[in-house]
Parts: C-alpha cells; structure tokens; sequence
C-alpha cells in the first residue's frame, strides 16, 4: 500500500539482486526505517526481534531466509540448519512451518549448483501468492463492507481490528485490511476502530500508521473499550485478522481477539476473521486444548517504548518495581463466535464442514 | 494498609488540624508522595486530575473540599458554590454526589458559627463510615476464597482484578481488595491477576504497587489476557469494584470490565463486584442506556508515562502523529453477568429485588 504517497510492498529484492530488503517494523511509528538481510542470521534475527512481524511476512521472509543460506552453502546440511534455526524464531505462526516446507520442497531434489536460483524462484512466488491472495481475500470481503454502507446512506462504515494484520503483516494488502482498502479505494466512506494492543501495540503503532498513510479514517483506542462501542452500535463489524485457524474453525490470533468475540456475539456485531489459507492448520481441532501460546518476555509488559515531546525515543518502565508480569501473546476464539472465515476461496462458515469443502485437497492433511 | 511496614489511610487530617493530607496517586508507583489540600480549590484540582481517585476516596475528598470551602467562608452561597465546584470535577462516580449531599444536610440547618465544626465531624464519620464499611465488604467476601481454597489443597486461589478497587481507592482495606487482604492477613494462599488497565494503568500502577506493598503475590497482565486465563482454568474467582450500580443491577465500572465479565461467564469463572452501598443508584435502572460515559482527553491514550532505566520520570508518546484517539472512560457490565454483589450487607444477586430487600430505606430513591 501507500507510503508518503509511494506504493511499496513489505519485502522485495535489492538491487544487487540477492540481499533482500524490509521495514524495520520495531521503529514504526516514529520512524520509517529499512533494513537489509544479507545471512540466513539476519533473516532469522529480524523475525525473532519482530522487526519482521505478521504470519504471512514471516512465512516470506523466512523463505529468503532459505535462499540466504544455500547462497552461503547449497548442501543438504546447510538447509536442513537453516530449516530449524528459522523454525525456531517464533512458536505460534503457521504460515512459518508452510513457507519452510514449500521451500525445501521446490530445492530438495535440485543439483546444488541450481538449488539457489530455484530457492529465490520460489520464494518470489511466495511473495506473488501472498499479494494475490490477499487480493482475492479483499475482493471477497468488499460485499460485507458494502452491505453495510447500502444501508448506513453515507454514513461511515466502522470497522473494529485488533492487532495488525495489516500490509505490514503480509507482503501487501494485508488480511484483515484487504477489504478495508478496497472499500476505501472504493470510496466507500469506512472509519476504523484500531485496538491498540498491548502489549505490543500493534494496532497504535503499526495498524494506525499504515491506515494513516494511505489516507483511511481511523481512531486509536484502549483494548478496554470495544465492548462499549458494541453495546452503543458504534461498531458495524469486526474483522481481525490470524495465526493459526483449526480444522473445526477456531482462531488462534493475537491475545485479546477472544475478548472482542465474545463482545461481537452478546451484541449482534458480525465478527469476520480475514485469513490466507496456509493458515489453516488441518492437523488441530480444539485450538483451546492444543495450539500451544507462546509467552514472551515480561519487559514488554512492564515497559513502553515512545517518543517524548522533544523527539528522544524512551523506553519507559509502568509496573512497580518487584511486581512479576506475565505476558501471553495468543489467544483461542472458539468457531461457535466466529461469523465466517473470509479467505481466498470466499466467506466461509467457521466449521470443519466448510473448510473440508473449500479446501478439499488439504483438508486430508 | 501497610506502607513500608507501616498502616497508612489515603486521607487525613493534618497536625494543624484542619489541612487534609493524601496521597498523590499520580506519582505513584514511582515515587511515593503526599498532598496537602489547603482550600476548595485544592480538593477539586486534586480529584480533577485524579491525584485523588477511586469513587469511595473521592466522595472523602469532596467532605473535606467542603469542609475547607466553609472553614474560608461558612455562608449558604458558599456552601452552594463548593457543591457545584465539587460535583463538577468528574461525571460519573455517585458517591461524589452522595457525600455532597451528606455534607449539606451536616450543615445546612446549622448557624454559621457551628457549620465548620459540623462540616469536619461528618468528613472524618464518612472516612470512618468507608473503612468499616469496607471491613465488612472483606468480611463478606472472604467466605468465597475460603471456599475456593478448601478444594484448592493448599494451591493458591487465584483471582482476577481490573482498574484499582484497592485501599487507595477507598479509604482504607479497597473494595473489591478487602477480601484478599483478609484472605491473605488469614493466611490463605492468593495470588491476583493484575489487570494494567489501559488507558491509565491503574491497575499496573496503584493495585499492584499496593499489593506488593501489604506482601501479597499478583502478576500485572495486558488487559488483553484475562479470557484466555479464563480459558485455562487459571482464574478461580474475578473480583472487581464499581463507580455505579443501577437498581436492576447493572454495573458501571472502568473500561474493559464488560469484556472480563462476558469472558467469566463463557468459562464458568464466577464473577463478583464489591462495593459500599452509597455506590447503589437507586434511580437509574438500565446502565448501558441510562449511564452516561465520561470520555476523557485523548493524552491518555496516545502518550504513556513511566521511569526511564535511568529514574528520569517521562511521558512517550505511543500513536502516530495525526491519528485520532477516543478515550470512554467506563463500561457497564449487565447484571445477568455479574454472579454476585459483595455489599456491607451480604453477598446479593445483582437483581432489583435482592437489592430492594437489602436496602429498603434508600430503594423508594
């Protein structure tokens, strides 16, 4: 989407045409920085410290993570290093393991004098898949949105999102966002609540800047606060984006996803979840009982990082000193509040029988 | 409770004997400060900007803001003027307003001369009114730890707060904190979920700095983590206060209360709020339609305030520049989600008629 008024996507190729380029998302939103991954370390660095975020951009830019390594070493050994170091830098995301794999697959039985060029092959063709499929995710979710203004007569359509599962989460359009752009582009007037997400604050710092930029009316608020704008028909629909969706339809997304459901369904607001589908995880059912949440570390809770007034960028402690914090980064929404899955191959039922019939050829998984 | 080892109140008289002395929560849990309040002017200023907070601590305040507006100038327009000036300086909490009007029908018939004295007697009843009735509020509820406890074998009970309904919102022992506290003076096993409670974090900065302070064990979450605990059976009893009960039970609480609550009940978690019966609003009975909701500056939301590594004290801002904030204050949770209400009178049914038979004398309100 729009930056400054340039188009860009998240991850692309530099110009020497083998290091690979990115947005330093841990800068945003004060300061709007790239960096270069030039090693498989890199690579691997850059999505453990988040400063490559998002299911989908994770899965891409560990595939170039791949293609960094056999540039370095083309072996068997090579890979199958570069392979666990990469799957290692986050627990929860899907979309890691399925990039990794496709990338072993489209190298495992080349000659290795031709496994680099087929590995940046491939993972280019990740990056395309993912700007189609959001595409396609967006097209599918633009009638939702459209519904809704046909019977607002002007009035903006207000969207709720938690988190970011924006174009900086994927290589552009973004999941949850896809089909807020179209609308948008459309002229569709929308207005966004955006959830600031603690304790990261993705939605504040990430969600709010790149909606800002390309020019989407929007308004940051606590994760407190969504149940009131419900229960006061300020929110027209949620649409969230995920990590990991089961088999049965259950959403593993960021924590505080489940509490925004539960709001949506004691209040009649139709809750959408806007996912590729390598996110869907066929091997798990109950996401409660079986997708482990990964818990990161507790100074992420107990501090805050921000501009001061003068322009310094501070990291600020908010907890009394000798008061333990926990910080768990996921949460499961059960299918049962879920209104429907809005994917690439249209808006489907969070249940195993529509996702076994929308996906026929991994639902053997 | 203890400070430093030693018992404190959050309000009191000073040795001068008519200068009140509090506790600067604003600077808190960093810096540990007090406050003398001097004239009107200063009670108000100090409940406006929230030095002074927490519905029970606020209407104590206000009895004295009164008491020093009649110690300048003991006349009927004085008297007139400091209730408007005190009622003003925030919107929702009605114990604000019942203090008030104690104070007024303290004074009213009195002769000049004898309204200072009169005025003092009933502020010092009212604090002394809080702490007892808070002590039975403890007393009241601590039969449901108990009972927890004796099927927990020894592990601790665990339960979940939002916002600060500690002993600094009150005047001493807290609300929804008086039955741990008193669990935990007896010896029982407890540990509590900290809520940070965005956007001013009262729950990571003033319960758990008070909760440390009496040795009593906590964890300070994202207000994002309490369904998902929920989810996991680690939270045996949620327990909350209230800025305002509706006479059908209703109850208007921080924001983001509504949300634990509907989590509570998805998961079987019972759900209690506590409080002194001043907070029962015997005129206003559906809370989400009659209740109106203060918002509050949107630097609340944009900026955060904390410790530098370094102990400078310093405020970040959060959201990019040129996005909006909204900042709603309060919620309210409907009383079919709310298990039970711990009153100085009993644990009741959050319904118009269990609240009509504890409190006849104020139900015709």
């Amino acid at each position: 989407m729009k930056v400054d008024g340039k188009h860009m996507r998240t991850i692309w190729l530099e110009p020497d045409g083998w290091s690979v380029g990115t947005i330093d998302q841990t800068a945003l939103p004060h300061r709007f920085a790239m960096l270069r991954l030039a090693s498989l370390d890199d690579a691997a660095r850059a999505i453990k410290t988040m400063q490559v975020r998002g299911a989908p951009l994770i899965g891409a830019a560990a595939a170039y993570g791949i293609c960094l390594a056999l540039r370095a070493d083309a072996s068997d050994q090579s890979l199958e290093r570069a392979y666990a170091v990469l799957l290692a830098t986050r627990p929860t995301a899907i979309n890691l393991k399925w990039a990794l794999d496709e990338m072993v697959a489209a190298v495992r039985n080349q000659p290795r004098e031709a496994r680099v060029a087929a590995a940046y092959r491939r993972a280019a063709e990740i990056c395309d898949e993912d700007v189609a499929i959001n595409q396609t995710i967006g097209r599918n979710g633009l009638p939702l949105i459209e519904a809704i203004a046909a019977r607002k007569s002007g009035e903006p359509v207000n969207v709720l999102t938690h988190c970011n599962a924006g174009w900086l989460a994927t290589v552009d359009w973004g999941t949850a966002t896809a089909p807020i752009y179209m609308a948008h582009d459309a002229g569709i007037p929308i207005h966004v609540w955006v959830d600031e997400t603690r304790p990261r604050n993705q939605g504040a710092s990430l969600t709010a800047w790149e909606l800002g930029h390309h020019g989407v009316k929007h308004t940051v608020i606590a994760d407190n606060t969504g149940g009131h704008l419900m229960q006061h028909g300020l929110v027209d629909i949620a649409i969230v984006g995920t990590d990991r969706v089961t088999a049965q339809g259950d959403v593993c997304n960021k924590i505080g996803t489940y509490l925004k459901a539960l709001a949506a369904k004691d209040n009649g607001v139709p809750f959408y979840v806007a996912l590729p589908s390598p996110t869907i995880d066929f091997t798990v059912s109950d996401g409660v009982a079986e997708i482990p949440i990964e818990q990161r570390g507790g100074e992420e809770q107990s501090t805050m990082t921000g501009r001061t007034a003068d322009g310094r960028i501070e990291t600020v402690r908010i907890v009394p000193d000798g008061s333990p914090v926990a910080n768990y980064g996921f949460d499961v929404t059960p299918a049962r509040l879920v209104t429907g899955l809005i994917t690439e191959r249209g808006v489907l039922d969070a249940a195993s029988g529509a996702l076994k019939a929308a996906f026929p050829e991994r639902a053997g998984d």
